[in-house]
């Protein structure tokens, strides 16, 4: 029984980085950039969308700055070989970035910032995606959920992880809704009129966090990410569920921040750390629910899904059985 | 009639600065960062909280980053220096980045943000403040109002500039409500046991933007600023108006990033004019009120302001009259 991936001619390091980056994202709970994703991935090969084989091509066109063009390749891949590249430059200059071209969705950006953070450095991840965030004043979307990402080191416990959409929720969180038949959050999202909806079916776009902040924060990672490399941006990005044979020419931007060019890397985790503690020992309104940092609630979630597993519902079940036969047909005997 | 820094011995380079940052925040409209910090910024000159000649310890640790220690000087002057220096880095690197510990209130991001722009280059301004912001499920506040800067080169038009506290408002805003006597917004604000409250005289803390994400974006701040620096953080922090004898420790972080390590400076101004323009026509919800783009409330009021003037109330007029004796005569004549 073959991978399905790899059945599909999906070179191996690709498939590596796409299981392992579904993978951190569901055990951590993040549902809407893990496993479920998967299916989908399987389709997009299939579509053309994705190149199977791409070929990176790499400039680094100062001593801290690189572009890379991604050949439609899977974005898990090419993400982290950017950002192992972002950590590789900054150890030298102290700070780098690296802006990818071409590339395609790359589930949640915790996995490469963390990946940074693993190292010992801050690292930061941005990715545009197509136009979903309703534009303050009007009732269409312009931004994508474009996502700000943080990751660094602390001292005795995984890296911190700030990983936020800058819309309140992602899309996948609103289809996981629309599929399960439950009602989005308030807040969350507009119909197609820009009037609130918690319907699921009726939602058109999303609410940006903190209204017109989230905006700002959306414009500002298509900045670093569609405009820096020169690719499409927001209402130009192919949408992520439609016209499948289209390569959508996603765009991402990595940072990396070496520690010892500035506190030193022994200083910062910890602390780092004792104001994760000053924060979680805050006193809480609710006894039940203490205060957290960002990345908590994921740390809880990957304890316990670590031995209890990933759930998936029996719609995502079917998908899996129809990507992969072999996997069917086991699951058939 | 010499001017009140001046007089008070101020470094004239330093009052340069000084004048030029508030200004520029009260012609935007950025009336919580403006003129009226002036009077604030003489008495901790007389109280011995700012340093008045600073001497700038400067130390370049990698081709990209640098640190500067502020010598307790004004933050304005310290962070324009050190976004210069930004600049002059990322033209070599494609990136840098520098840090400044014991610096003090610098008043608006976007000064320092906006200045990289004009040279054509991406600008990121952040500093510490503090502790201000509520932390989620608790009563108590923990980061400050933190912001997010960034500013960016547009075609024929001012740069770009997003410059958004990481809190609903800033906490000179809801000042500036208790001065004249007016209600704060819905969602401003928390009392002193965790509710919400628009009275500004029991405001304790400010609301994070967007709730927990505002809250992890303030945490990504004082990471880059009070964590990378090795200065005081979050609660540790001495707050603006208290104790104002003692030196607080502001710590600032700039980046700047050459457009041509990427895509190059004709291609990024003129595709986020056209993206600008594309935002500023969408169709409108209220054709009174048409989409902007972060920035543009402060472009239309600078543009009104440049010949109406700034306006001043009547008490913070008295406390101009107050720290400058010369001009107060001047006035009564």
């Amino acid at each position: 029984m073959r991978p399905p991936l790899l059945a599909r001619g999906v070179d191996p390091a690709a498939v590596d980085h796409v299981v392992a980056a579904l993978t951190f994202a569901s055990l951590r709970g993040t549902d809407s950039h893990g496993i479920n994703l998967f299916p989908h991935y399987c389709r997009v090969v299939d579509s053309g969308r994705i190149n199977p084989r791409p070929v990176f091509e790499f400039a680094r066109t100062r001593p801290g700055a690189a572009t890379m063009n991604a050949d439609h390749g899977f974005g898990h891949h090419a993400g982290h070989v950017a950002m192992m590249e972002a950590v590789a430059l900054a150890r030298e200059n102290g700070i780098a970035a690296v802006a990818v071209a071409d590339s395609s969705h790359f589930a949640a950006a915790a996995y490469y910032a963390t990946a940074a953070a693993r190292q010992g450095l801050i690292g930061l991840a941005f990715t545009n995606a197509d136009s979903l965030v309703k534009a303050p004043g009007s009732a269409r979307a312009f931004f994508g959920t474009n996502p700000v990402c943080l990751a660094a080191p602390m001292a005795d416990e995984e890296p911190f992880c700030l990983d936020m959409a800058t819309s309140m929720v992602s899309w996948n969180r609103v289809l996981n809704c629309r599929r399960n038949g439950l009602p989005l959050g308030a807040g969350w999202a507009y119909d197609a009129d820009g009037h609130p909806t918690e319907d699921p079916a009726a939602a058109r776009s999303l609410a940006p966090a903190g209204d017109y902040k989230g905006f700002g924060l959306g414009m500002m990672v298509e900045l670093l990410c569609g405009l820096l490399t020169g690719g499409p941006a927001a209402t130009e990005l192919i949408a992520m569920y439609e016209n499948l044979p289209a390569r959508r020419g996603i765009s991402h931007f990595f940072m990396a921040i070496d520690l010892d060019a500035f506190v030193g890397a022994t200083d910062f985790p910890q602390r780092l750390s004792a104001m994760a503690a000053a924060i979680r020992a805050l006193p809480a309104l609710d006894p039940a629910s203490p205060p957290q940092i960002p990345g908590d609630p994921e740390k809880h979630t990957a304890a316990r899904r670590a031995t209890e597993g990933i759930p998936i519902d029996a719609q995502k079940f079917d998908e899996f059985l129809a990507v992969d036969p072999a996997f069917a047909e086991a699951v058939r005997r």
